[in-house]
């Protein structure tokens, strides 16, 4: 991915044809370079309908997700490599580029201890397989640290980074975000010192999930290090003020975290153009 | 609670007697005005021996704790209420000043669903009770938000605000923990804005609860807003570096957080003074 | 002054009728609740016809100076004397609520020695005749801390403090700048604490003195602390990007400070305002 | 230059014997990799004194300079090029590596106009002859930005580059200063992306002068930032703390800029030494 992208989730979480149709033509709108697209249930999407509607607007999309628990790879690998290719395929169809986010667990993983050794090569092993089958569809495959709360595995860009040379491919690629980094980096941007080459793909979310430039992720420091470091991934504005409120039990996000969607992508996406342009990125 | 305090954790959670020699006397060796004890089972404790050991050592003293999930006030306000009161009559048994921390409920405590009426109902009468008991025994009891992971009631100072404004006592107070401000507030320092006059304990702690100065906190605005509002509470330093290991799913705490407890003491502790001397706070 | 106020040097420097029409007809359009006047040449001002303008724009002011070397109070306070009582006529005359800004001096005034006592004796008396000429007019008079290299009298916000407290009367006020305390003060927002309820009228000023938000300004601390000390007086958005470059000299700037005057009007002044909202100031 | 370096003037200003004594035993107390000499009066130092207590402590230096107006580059280049050679023979003579600071021009040096052609043609001329004499000496020359208050030449990280690229020789070298950079970069951290590698020496220099750590610059972004560009140079603890009075109207700085040298050292340094730890930067 390269460019300014937004999460879908500003419009829909349901990637059915009318949230598909609203999503893409809120990205067109906000003249963004790509989509995120959450395959919550890969499944059900309607490959075909997303690729002419990308097609038309010449968007670009990833596709992103968290593993259900009957699908977690530190316990359940196998189910994994299953889940994982499903969805694959599923981004391969709608002529996505990547498949990112949690794709080695979910967002309320704990086992209330420390990761084991064989929780690792669980997960190492599902994100092997799942890899190959990636680069046979033309698929990139991320792997995004969340914060301690959300999954005892991988929180810090080191751990992503720890992984990804683990699998050794070169469609594999590290993810970070800048929320989670807020909580887990020792100096924010020190995240995307440890993963250097290995960052593709950014989150930029704020401190609450609410409108960048509201809170207290360490911007300047961030974007400066980004470009200081090359990169030219995917930058992904990502909020919670729209998510629906059946998932709020997924997110850990109990009030509103902004005053509306128009908020975030006035102030908030406008906030962060502008940050990009002033270190000359994008 | 006034001056500079630490937490007990420093060298650690279990309240016996080698326990509270040990933090007593690291405590007085780093010259602070009060310690934070922990307690994780009130019944068990010798309150005289700590007691004498304050006495000794002319050190104040605050009480904390986190509900276990058989007393989350939201559910079982009754049982909120008792252990409450053990807990209070412990902490005025030993000298102390004040109970603070989760005095509501649970860090695991998410019912995947935004705060009901019905939780505050039972929130606020478990809090009003116990703060009638606490003011019998010369008590102030403290309400501390925390992150959206750790719990749904209360996450914002503002949520804290109007829990401590509808109890409406003078000995119940907002407190307040840098950590979770981090995460919670639209600026940091807002949570300090939003408590005013009603903040009587900071918890003093880094982005990723290792050394204060090492990460994320935007530790200018929070002194300067505390030296604004003319904040005259206990500032204690928290860090998660000395956690014992059977801990780590009551805290989401899965890798070390610092170097080691000397990082902490040695770096971390003058790091707050220095800024806290700068401010003109204490 | 209260309210959100902008410099006239977004559209001019020079004070005379068309200079006047073009000055508010912009802090209009923007919404401004007052404009503030450069009196670079007082005499030659036509209040009537700016008293009109402002009268009919519901649109209020206050005027500001910087003393020529000719009438520097730390050297000539006689001529200092007049200087402001022409200047304080003329803010009268015009509706102005307050004179404003380098009173005491000017910005290229350094003996290359440490200020003296007789230095500061002559500016008090310089001051406080003026401060009660101002006092009959019915004018605030404010004192700005401005930085090292523009005078050598009043660098920080406590040497202001104590030259208005040396004057004590209640019309005179100290004006502060976030250009100049991101320069001098330790910890900027320090200059609002040692200033507390002397400060009336703030400049907002980037640290490049180009577009609010896209400098070194801790602006969060700014405004958490203007929040949290109940500042009640006046926000002045300042650029000069729109500097004559004949006054280059003057201000010490001699490349563009930001891409044009749309930039810090739409980005910038929409960045203040946001901020102050966003602490509930405004 | 590589590792951590500090100005002499922490000790003296005066390089005489004893000046280089008390310099020499204070960096080597506190376990510099070099020292940064002034040459306030090159032909006056003594180079083999102080090359002898630099080769028995294992201390390295650089040279750094202003120069005196009679020698500013913008006007007179031939006797700007007569100062820089006899200050390259002595860096050269005591050892040094590198000849560096303003050395293209004055701290006072403003003609009240933006720079002209032929100001820039000059020092283009002057450096670059110096330059080619520094090569012959095996010095490294460096080119300091520094703010518009000082110098109307070169007051960015961008104009630096271009006069350092003008010149085009591989002993030439940007060289940027925090203090400065809290001024004149759009994020002070974008200085270092403009730089990159051409820059090859750091001032960290607090935004007021004195004690780092205790000010305004966003020392995280700056160490990010050098840490993310691979920055290999010298990284010089500057302040102002002990400057002798009859140099304050060469450095603009009327009051005491920290509490003692001591504070400077002890804290100031201590606080580099840290945050360069943290982004892995030595």
């Amino acid at each position: 991915m390269q460019g300014f992208g937004i999460h879908a989730s500003m419009w829909t979480m349901k990637w059915d044809r009318s949230g598909a149709e609203r999503a893409i033509a809120g990205a067109v709108k906000y003249k963004m370079d790509f989509i995120e697209i959450p395959l919550v249930d890969a499944p059900s999407v309607d490959a075909t309908h997303t690729r002419k509607l990308l097609e038309k607007h010449a968007l670009r999309a990833a596709c992103s997700l968290v593993l259900p628990q009957a699908a977690w790879a530190s316990a359940r690998p196998e189910a994994a490599i299953e889940h994982l290719k499903t969805a694959i395929e599923k981004a391969a169809a709608m002529g996505g580029e990547a498949l990112t986010g949690v794709t080695y667990g979910g967002t309320n993983e704990r086992t209330g201890s420390p990761p084991t050794k064989a929780e690792y090569d669980n997960v190492a092993r599902a994100l092997e397989a799942a890899a190959k089958h990636a680069e046979r569809n033309g698929i990139q495959l991320g792997v995004e640290a969340v914060n301690r709360y959300e999954n005892h595995l991988v929180n810090s860009a080191e751990q992503a980074v720890a992984l990804v040379e683990r699998i050794g491919m070169a469609n594999v690629f590290v993810h970070l975000d800048t929320f989670h980094m807020n909580i887990e980096e020792k100096g924010a941007a020190n995240g995307i010192l440890s993963a250097r080459n290995h960052l593709k793909y950014m989150h930029m979310s704020e401190s609450d999930r609410g409108t960048p430039g509201y809170g207290n992720v360490p911007w300047d420091a961030i974007f400066a290090c980004l470009a200081a470091t090359g990169f030219k991934g995917g930058l992904t504005l990502e909020s919670f003020v729209s998510m629906p409120s059946e998932m709020a039990g997924d997110i850990s996000t109990w009030r509103p975290v902004a005053r509306d969607a128009d908020e975030v992508l006035d102030n908030g996406l406008s906030f962060l153009r502008s940050k990009a342009a002033q270190y000359g990125l994008y």
